[in-house]
C-alpha cells in the first residue's frame, strides 16, 4: 500500500478527449493538478488542464518530460504503445496497471481471461484468413459478428455475417488485421457495471445501467437498469472477480449482456466509461472522481445513489439540440469543448435526473 | 436582448479564486473556454482554464488585452477599480452590470437602494468621524456594529460595540476609513436566497439555505432552511425585485436575517455566493453553470433540487480532516487548489447529502 497523494500532486493523463477532460475536472475538485499527454493539437481536456504536452505516442523523450513532471500516470486512451509504457512506467506508476491494459487491448486475451475466472462469453475463435474463418463459422454457427482483435471502438472494425456467402467481405473488411469471430447473444438487452478498486483493495460499484445503442455507438443509459436482484447481485460479484484478479486500481467499465440464462460478459474497458456518465448527477462521488480516488490511494466512494437518471449521448448534429435541452427542467448538459461536428462524434451528452430517491 | 454565445465561445472572469475556478469548470461543461485574469500567481482558478494573464488590476493594457481575447467579461472579485471597468467596458459586456457593481461595493448605497425599493435592513447611519459616530449611536442605540463601507469581507474590516466605551476603539479600527455603524438585528437565523436572472429578465431562485457563521465566515449551510411557506415566498419576490430593479444578469446571493417580525436584507453579493455551494449537490443545474448560463444569454436552470444537503466550508486546518471526509458516505468533498494553508483561509468545502427527494 502506497501513501496517499495529498491535494497539490500532479496526476498525468494520456489522452485528452473527454474522458480526460472530465478526469481533469474531477482531479481539481480533490484539489490535484494535471498534466494531459496528447497527440492532437486542442484536446478538450486542455481548457481544464494545468498544463498540456502535444507529442505523439512515439516521442518517447516527450513522454520522459511528461512523466518526470506528474506523480502518478493515468489514462483515457487504451491503445499507447508498449514501448511508450515501459519508458514511462520506468519512472511513475501506472494506473490501472499494465496487465489490465494489456488484456483489454486485445479481443482473444481479454475473452480467453474472463473465461479463465469463470464467467461466460459469446462463443469465439480467433480468425486470420479464410480458413480459419470457415472453421470458425463450423465451429460457432451463423449468424456471428467478426471484428478485429484490437483497435475497435465505437462499432468500428466490426463486421455481421448472416449466411455464408457474406464470409469474404467481413474478412475483406478487416483490412488484413488479426480477428475473432463471435457468435451473436441473444440478450434481453445491454446493461453495464461501472466497477471501481482502492488501492487497498476495496471494491465499489454503481448501480448498473441499462444502455441503448444507435449504430454502434452508446445512446441511452438509463439507471436503474431492468435488472432482478440476484441479477443485479451477480453483475456486481462478477465485475469484482474481474478487477480482484487483474490487481486493478481505477475504474472499469463492464459490459454485459442479460440474457434468460444468466449474465454474460460482452467486454471490459479498463477507464472511466461512457455508460457512467450519469454517475455525475446521481451520486455524490461521480466515476470520474471515483477512479481518480483509486489511483490517488484515497478511499473509494460507496458507489451510492440518490436520483434515478438517464444519459444521452450527444452524437454529430445533435450537439445543435442544446438550446433545447437548455431549456429542459432537471437536465444536466456536458459539451466537450470539440471545435468540429462530425457525424458519429460525441460532442457531449446530457443526464436527466428523473427522480431523486431517499 | 442579444444573441446567446455559442459553444466554443470564450467567457472572461475577473479573479482567479475558488469562485473562478467553479465558474470555469461549469462554462467547460457548456462547452466555453475561459480566460482568468488574476493578480495573484498560480491562482486556483488558473488549473482548470484554458488561459491566465498574470497582472495587476490596473494594468490597463493587460486589461484591454483580456477584453479583447473574450466574448463576455464576469467577475468573482467585486473591488475591481472603476478605470478598469470602464477599459474592459468599452471593449466587451461586463455581466453583471456596473450599477451592481457599484451598488454592492459600498454598504451605505447599497443599504439606501434596498430601503428604496421598501425592504426591510438593519437601522444604518454613516461614520466619517467621532462626532457623527456619537450621532449615529444616539440615533441606532446599542448594541451596533461598526464596519467599513467598502472592502469588508468574512467579518473583516467590523467592529462590535456593545457600551459607549467600546466607541473609540471601534472607530479606531476602522483605520481611517468611512464606515457605516449598523444596529443589532434580533434574528432567529441567517438564510440566503441564490438568485438568477438572465439576459431575457426571467428569474430562477434555488431553495433558500440556512447559514452558521463561526468567527465571522460562513460555516455551514443547510437546505432546506427553516422558513414557513410564506417566508419562502417573501425571501424570493424579495430577491426578485432587487434583480430586476438592477436589470441584473447573472447569480447574485441575497443574505437575510430572519426575524419573528420578517425578512431582512443582511447584504447581497454581485456574484456566485458560498452559501450556493450546495447547488453542486442537490442540483441538475448548480450556481456556477446557473451565472455561465445567464451572461451567456442561455436559458437558465429552474432551480428546483432533488436533494437535502448540508454544505460546510473548509477553513484553514479544517482541510486536514480531508483523509477522513473521503470515507464519509454521501460527501462530496471540494478543494481549492490552494498552496498555502492560513487561519480563515476557505481552503475547500464538502457537501454531504442527506437524503435524495423526489
Amino acid at each position: 500500500m502506497t501513501k496517499p497523494l495529498a491535494p497539490g500532486a500532479t496526476i498525468g493523463i494520456l489522452g485528452g478527449g473527454q474522458l480526460g477532460r472530465m478526469l481533469s475536472v474531477a482531479a481539481s475538485r480533490l484539489g490535484f493538478q494535471t498534466h494531459i499527454f496528447e497527440p492532437g493539437a486542442n484536446p478538450p481536456a486542455g481548457h481544464v488542464a494545468a498544463r498540456v504536452t502535444t507529442a505523439p505516442y512515439e516521442d518517447l523523450a516527450a513522454l520522459r518530460a511528461f512523466a518526470e513532471s506528474v506523480d502518478v500516470i493515468t489514462y483515457e486512451f487504451e491503445n499507447v504503445p508498449t514501448a511508450s509504457l515501459d519508458a514511462l512506467e520506468a519512472i511513475r506508476p501506472i494506473r490501472p496497471n499494465r496487465r489490465a491494459l494489456a488484456i483489454s487491448q486485445d479481443r482473444i486475451p481479454e475473452k480467453d481471461f474472463l473465461t479463465s475466472l469463470g464467467l461466460a462469453t459469446a462463443p469465439y475463435a480467433r480468425v486470420t484468413d479464410a480458413a480459419s474463418l470457415e472453421a470458425a463459422i463450423a465451429q460457432i454457427g451463423l449468424p456471428a459478428i467478426l471484428k478485429t482483435t484490437r483497435l475497435g471502438y465505437d462499432g468500428k472494425g466490426q463486421a455481421r455475417i448472416m449466411v455464408p456467402e457474406d464470409a469474404p467481405a467481413a474478412l475483406a473488411a478487416m483490412g488484413g488485421a488479426e480477428a475473432v469471430l463471435e457468435g451473436f447473444v441473444d440478450f434481453r438487452f445491454e446493461a453495464s457495471v461501472i466497477a471501481a478498486r482502492g488501492l487497498d483493495g476495496s471494491v465499489a460499484c454503481y448501480d448498473p445501467g441499462e444502455n441503448v445503442h444507435r449504430e454502434g455507438i452508446l445512446h441511452t443509459t438509463t439507471i436503474p437498469a431492468r435488472l432482478t436482484p440476484s441479477q443485479r447481485t451477480d453483475a456486481v460479484l462478477l465485475a469484482a472477480r474481474i478487477l480482484n484478479a487483474l490487481d486493478y486500481v481505477g475504474v472499469m467499465g463492464v459490459e454485459l449482456f442479460v440474457t434468460d440464462r444468466g449474465l454474460i460478459v460482452n467486454e471490459i474497458a479498463p477507464r472511466v466509461h461512457n455508460s457512467g456518465h450519469w454517475t455525475q448527477a446521481g451520486c455524490a462521488v461521480d466515476q470520474f472522481e471515483q477512479h481518480i480516488r483509486a489511483i490517488a490511494g484515497w478511499p473509494l466512494g460507496d458507489g451510492g445513489r440518490h436520483a434515478d437518471v438517464v444519459m444521452e449521448n450527444l452524437i454529430g448534429d445533435d450537439v445543435a439540440r442544446v438550446p433545447e435541452l437548455a431549456r429542459d427542467r432537471n437536465t444536466q448538459i456536458h459539451l466537450y469543448g470539440k471545435a468540429e461536428v462530425k457525424a458519429g462524434r460525441k460532442m457531449g451528452h446530457v443526464n436527466r435526473v428523473i427522480r431523486g430517491i431517499a
